[in-house]
This record gives C-alpha cells, sequence and structure tokens, in this order.
C-alpha cells in the first residue's frame, strides 16, 4: 500500500521565516512517520472575504520562497493558481499545481494547468456533488492530464456552514484518482463571522478520523505554530505542535483498514 | 473502555422465524467478536411511505415474538414506540424504547417513555441539529429518565437525501449520552424510490468506518438474510453473511481510536 | 375564481378572551375584505422545544373554546390533532382537521382523520419534498378522504433555518388539492434561540407576496395582538394591527395573478 | 417609481443573426411594455460542464457582435467578463459589465470592474448567503464602483439542485442596490443531465411572479426563439414568442406592489 501523503503548511505565504519554519517541522514529522509531505502556501489570497484581509507576498515573492524551499530544503511544494496567466511560472516551481474550490468549472483554467503536464489538485467546489467532479476529471484528461488529485473540502448545507459527505470519497476514488481529505477548510463556517469566515476547530480531528477510515488517499491540513495570530484561516488551522499526535492517530487508523 | 453496542435485526418483523434467525445468527458473531448485541425489529412500522407498504404484525402479536426472543434466547430486544399508549405494554417487554426520527419533538411520548424507568433511545429527527438534540434530552431527564441513548442517522440534504454529519458525533457524544450511528437508515434516499423509499447500499460500509473512527459507542444496523426480499427497507439492509466481516473491520478501526 | 382562504389565530389557545378577540377582529376584516376565514389556534402544542414551553389548555378544555366560537361567533375553526385518540373529538367540533407537519408521515393519523369524512389539512413536512407530498394525498384519499388541502411551510435548509421553495406551490397543485401558504411558521428559525425556536418577522411580508403571486388557494398566519407577549411563537406571529393592511397588498396580487 | 429593467438574450453568441433577431424582439416587445431593456449574451462560457460543450465565438469577436447591435440598434448590451484581462476590452464595448456568481468573491475581478466605473451586475453565488454579499459589495464601492446591482439566481440546495430563498430579495435590496432576480438560471438542476447541466422549465413562470411580488427591480431570462435547440442553457431558457405575456403578467403584478 501506498503512504498516506499530506499537503500541509500555514494557509498564505505570510513570511520566509514562519514557511521554513513549518516546512522544516512537518518535513521531520512526516519522516518520522513514514508520511510523504508536501508543502502548501498561498502566494496569493484572491477570494478574501474582505479587500481589507491579508492576501500574501503575490506571484513573483512567493514563488521564489516555495522555491528556495523546494531547493534548499528538498521538500516538494504545492500552491494555487487563479488565472490563465500564473500557470506559467508557477509550473516552473511548483510540484503541484492546485485548483481552487470556486474555480473547480473554469474550463481554461482546468485546461491549462493540465498542460503543463504537471499533477494537478483540483479541489471538489462547495456547490457541486462528487458524482459531477467527474466532469472536471474529464476536462483534465481530455487535456492530457495524467496525474490527477480530488479534494473534498465540504459542499454548502445552508447559509454559513458545510457538511462533509464522506460518500464523497469513494465516489471520488471511483474516477481512479487519489482523493485527498482537506481537514481544515472542511471545518469553516463560511462568511461566519461577518467580514471573514470562522471556523470550528475542534472538529478537526473527529472529521480527519473519520476521512481516513472511509477511505483516503491523502491529508490536506492548514498548519501555523499560533493559528490564533494567523493572518488568515486561523479559526480553522491546527496548532504545529498538535500535529504529530494528530497525524500519529490517523496512521493507526488508516494501518486498521488497509490491512 | 466499554465495547461496542450493536443493535441490529430486520427493519420490520416479518416472521418469528426470520427473526429467530437473525437474532440467532447475529448474537452467536457478536459473541465471537466482544460485541454487546441488542435484537432490533419493529412490530409496527407506522410512517411508510404507502398505504400499501407492508406495516408488520401490529403490537400484540410483535411484543410476544419479541418477548420469546427475550427469554427463551437470552438476547435484550429493543423496539419503537409510535404513540403513548405503546409505551405501557412496549415497557413491559422491551429492554430499550425507542423514539422514532419523525417523532423525536413529541414531548409527550418522550415524558412516557422516560417514565417507564427503562432506557431511551433517542434518534435525532432529520430536521434537527445535533446542538438542539440537547432539547430532547432534557425532556427526557426532565421527566426522570437517566439512561438515554441518541441515533446519528442522517439530516435532510436537499430533496430525496441524507447526509451524515460526522460532527453530530462528538457533538452529541458532549450531552454524556452513548451515541449510536445508525448505519442502514442513513444511505436512505427518502421518497426517492417514488412509492417508496431507496438506499444507497455501497455506502454502508464507509459511514460506518467513519462514524466509528470519530468515535461512538455504539452501532444500529438493518440486517436481513437476503435484502432484496426484505419486506421493508431492503435497499438499505445488509446481507446477513456480509456483517461478520465489517463488523471484524469496525472493531479494528475502534481499537485503533480508543487505545 | 374562488376568493382566497384565511387561517388565523394564536398559535395556542391563550385563553378564551384571546381567542373571541382575534377571531372577532378577524372576522370583521376578512368579511370586509371578501376573504373566507377560519379560526386557527393549537389546544395543545405537542412539540414544543422544552419541557417548560406554554403548552395550551389541553384537548377536553380547548375544544370547549373551540366550540363556543364557532357557535357562538359563526366562525369555522381548526386545530390540530397529535394522535389517533385525539380525533373522535377532535373532529365533533372543528371543521376542518390539522395534521402537523411532524406528523406528515404518521399513517394512522392520516387514515383516521381522512375517515371522519371531515376536510384534512395536511402540512408539509420540513423533511419532504414536494413531490413526495403526493404519497400523504394518496394515503387520505385511500382512506376515503375527499376534501385535502396541502400546506407549504419551508424545507430543512442546513441547520436552524428553513427555505420556502416557492416551486412546492405549483407541484401540489398539481395533486389537485387546495395550497395553503403558512406564512408564520416558514419564518421559524427551529431551535435558533437555543431553548426555543427564533423567527425573522421581517419576512412573513415578502414571502406572503411571493406567494401568492406563485399562486395558492389560501394563507395560514399566527396573528397575536402583541406578538412578543405571545406565550408560544412570538418571534413569527403578526401583530393583529397590521394584518389588514397586509392582506389588503395580497389580494392586490391576488387579483393580479388570477385576471 | 422606476419602470423595471429586463436583462434577456440568449446564452450565448450562437451567431450575429439569431442575437440581432432576439434583440430587435425584445426591444419592441419592452418598448411597447414600457420596460427598459438590456441585450445579455455571453461572448464566452468559461464553466460549461463539459470540454465538449459550445463555448461562443469568444472574446475578440463576441464583444464585435455586440458592440454593433449596441451602435446599429441602439440597445445597451451586458455580458460576463471571467478574468482581469477581459475587463479592459469588455468596458469599452458593454454598458455593464456582469461577474459570474462562480467567481463572485474573486478580489480582483471585482476591483477591476469597479474600476473601469461602469455599472456592475453582480451575480451572488450558489454558496454565498444574501447577507453575505454585502462583503462583495463592499468590494466594489472600495475600489470606487457605484453603480452595483445584485442579482439571485438560486443557492445551493443538496446536490444538482437550486433554491430561490425569497428572503434574498429584501435582505440584498438592503445594501440599497438594485436586485434583478435571474428567473432562468434559477431553474437550473447543475450537472443534472449527467455531462450537462438539466432544468425545469416550467417553474420559471411561478418564480418570476413570486420575485416580483416580493419586490424587485429587474429580471434576468434566457431566452431563444427555440429552446430545444439553443447551443446552451435550453433546458431552462424561454420561448421568445412566450415572453410577452409572461412580461405582461409580471407587469401587473409590479404595479400591484408598487402603487
Amino acid at each position: 500500500d501506498q503512504p498516506l501523503l499530506l499537503i500541509a503548511g500555514p494557509c498564505a505565504l505570510e513570511s520566509e521565516e514562519l514557511a521554513r519554519r513549518v516546512a522544516g517541522e512537518m518535513q521531520e514529522i512526516c519522516g518520522r512517520l513514514g508520511i510523504s509531505y508536501v508543502f502548501k502556501a498561498s502566494f496569493d489570497k484572491a477570494n478574501r472575504t474582505s479587500l481589507d484581509s491579508y492576501r500574501g507576498p503575490g506571484l513573483d515573492e512567493g514563488l521564489s520562497i516555495l522555491s528556495r524551499i523546494r531547493e534548499e530544503m528538498q521538500v516538494p511544494v504545492i500552491s494555487d493558481v487563479h488565472d490563465v496567466g500564473q500557470i506559467a511560472p508557477a509550473a516552473e516551481v511548483l510540484d503541484i499545481l492546485q485548483i481552487p474550490a470556486f474555480l473547480c468549472r473554469q474550463t481554461d483554467l482546468l485546461v491549462a494547468a493540465a498542460q503543463t503536464g504537471k499533477p494537478v489538485n483540483l479541489k471538489k467546489g462547495q456547490f457541486v456533488s462528487p458524482w459531477d467532479m467527474e466532469n472536471g476529471v474529464n476536462k483534465l484528461r481530455g487535456a492530457g492530464g495524467t496525474k490527477i488529485m480530488l479534494v473534498e473540502r465540504g459542499a454548502c448545507f445552508g447559509y454559513n456552514n458545510l457538511v462533509v459527505d464522506m460518500r464523497s470519497l469513494p465516489v471520488m476514488r471511483g474516477f481512479n484518482c487519489p482523493v485527498i481529505f482537506d481537514a481544515t477548510h472542511s471545518v469553516q463556517l463560511p462568511g461566519g463571522a461577518g467580514g471573514s469566515s470562522g471556523g470550528m476547530r475542534e472538529f478537526i480531528t473527529p472529521l480527519s478520523r473519520a476521512a481516513v477510515a472511509a477511505g483516503i488517499d491523502g491529508l490536506f491540513m492548514e498548519v501555523h505554530p499560533d493559528p490564533d495570530k494567523a493572518l488568515c484561516d486561523g479559526p480553522n488551522s491546527i496548532r504545529l505542535d498538535a500535529i504529530e499526535e494528530l497525524l500519529t492517530q490517523l496512521l493507526r487508523i488508516h494501518k486498521a483498514v488497509t490491512t
């Protein structure tokens, strides 16, 4: 069996120092536990709730930081792309291109990402059924994409709330793509804090456990040394010093369902 | 740690022979696996989709069958009650009284059930949030109930579909009640087959695995030797000969999260 | 064309004096406006959120009050029934028997109501699609019911919220039953106030206007001289002194769509 | 009072001939009825379900057609923009820039649109509550936008279904923006036809009537001479020869609620 994959990092690239610290600690923990680790941070948060929200360092500076982490620390990196123009520079640096959930139906973005030959991590839109993600997979494959991963990150459930429908995991694995569970965005309360999004951090653990048991290929987590001070998505981030215990528990469950 | 509880049986009391066969096989399997077993079957299906649907043998005949299973086979029994008048005779026979999900807010029914002193298994309505089930628990406790179990069986998700919000499991455990996951009603498609309800049997396994990993005290499953011939809820029942393998897997997960 | 029907009154029978006052004022207003009026109040609120909530005077006293209003004021009366035992006494007094939304699938209750020969007002469950209400209509018709009305009162939309899907109105009219829009329960926030249900009174007017324009046969409204002091459902009740203006506006819309 | 606004046209620019025919007939009908008419068609359908779906003539050719309709027929034109690069050329031709629902949170797109000084028509995402659209309005206003319109086009309701929550109309009018009801996208069944989206054309009329009665400033409709042959969104388009009767009815309702 494949080892679990973990995509993790701070939501946004707040500083190179923070990024290196998280990447380094995660690399060490995952090495110890036998988990494949990919560092994730956004160079630009393109759809924050408010104009005043922190967005990140931008494409050029962000890719430079990610490139140095990749080269100097030997950690694979992933980040999200928001328009066709970002794809070429991003593909020069990133190991995996990620399509944000809101953009999962934007044909040109998917085609351009697939055409780079890089693996593409396609997040399921909050407004899309798991069955319908096959249309997204077909767009990527139709454009030559061969390495496609799909991400569950919750579905719209009334207003300002998401629900994780665990049926989505086996459904999307049925498209012959590795399926990743995004444990931290899944506990967001979109717009639930007025001018920003809230989150219910206490559900990261039970939902992660449930997803691993249902059957997945990897996890996605936002990790921060001090979530209450994170410039983005703090309410739904995991403390860096809590992650090893959680991963250890998840590996026990993974072993229980794969052996 | 407590052993897992399993409430299982055919949806309706189709015949005493079938009931004894299922109870006997389940008792043996659960004994072997170290699971606490309670036999469940309904004497009356009071809310079938259509007048022509099979309803069961009725209160008197149904309780007689359940009583013989209990006495002669030494298997504890549970069944659901639908109005206050059924409570007294049911409490003479049953080990646990079950409140159906649609009736979870009917105050008199809850009060009368609690007043028997018997354990009460309160199913969460498809229209109720897990947080709001505390109101039901308070009604039962206010009427003297001390042994209260809560059941997750899916929440309304658009029309003709249910979603299991795994957050409900830790939320309801927070009320200091054992929490049961109803693995088979959770995969129903209510009204999804026109004049009856459909079901997606293929999701029983991943959802059960997920719920055990999230953390529960027991499971509820409709079991039938030949689900396609069941007189009720066939589309969402488990084959009797498939249950031991599923339980074995669930126990491995339960062990992984409780040790 | 038929005149609009209005079922209205205080949520619960708080006192005979209050009931008479509301019935009298509504009768006068509806007479003036050419609306068929039916007085509604519950003798027992059987599914309040908490044990401590006000429930009403009970079956006997409640039916006595309703009977006097009917006889002495010449106002037809409707009330809801919650179990089979209430049907016979209720049918002796009431002009219309109402089945509560949570109980809309309880076969015995529907059959017993239909067998009285009285008109039955069946509320659509918050967990039922409009298409599936045909099953309820078929149960009533199969038991001999001929005068059946259906009520839209909102559908589950995530937790603690309801949404009125206006598609339900033409769908249910397609079953050849008059369709009533329950303008006040539709703006409830179930469980939204912790130990009780909240409500968004400001949406009664736009939703009523929308429903009349979509096409309905009648309206249902909870009316109270002082909603903030109502013992039940105050947050979603209309002030008695505001109702004539609303009805006048609704009649203008009704005329615009029926001529 | 303001006259009603109507944004209408074929979903995609199938041909200049079709566009001119629809624009001409709509202009004539709206002139007769006293409705302000804006022609809408997309030059590119950027988020079709499948790679093989028809997308339109593209930016350059599409803007040329729209420009000729605007100049030669004296009809104002609107179309949707999908990335920042399209904004400048689109703003040279279009009277109103439209932000698609899936992209309603993409900050750069909103900012660039607002900075043109053109009116912006912002569609509410299927995944956004009406209250949260104030964040989008604030982004546009923060970038200098002054003429902002908001569009209701349905909210996610389970999978493959949308529900129109009529509460959204007064909520969004509360942000001091004209509110448009998109009567045809609101009846889509996203992904409901497997490799494409289905639709329930029979609900266009009752939902439009409801929205006008609830209170709106304008309507958006996809119109086609022969919807069954439309290259895009046929299942939820209105026949061109049915539109005058519908608009006449809607005007009667509009008059009933505004006088």
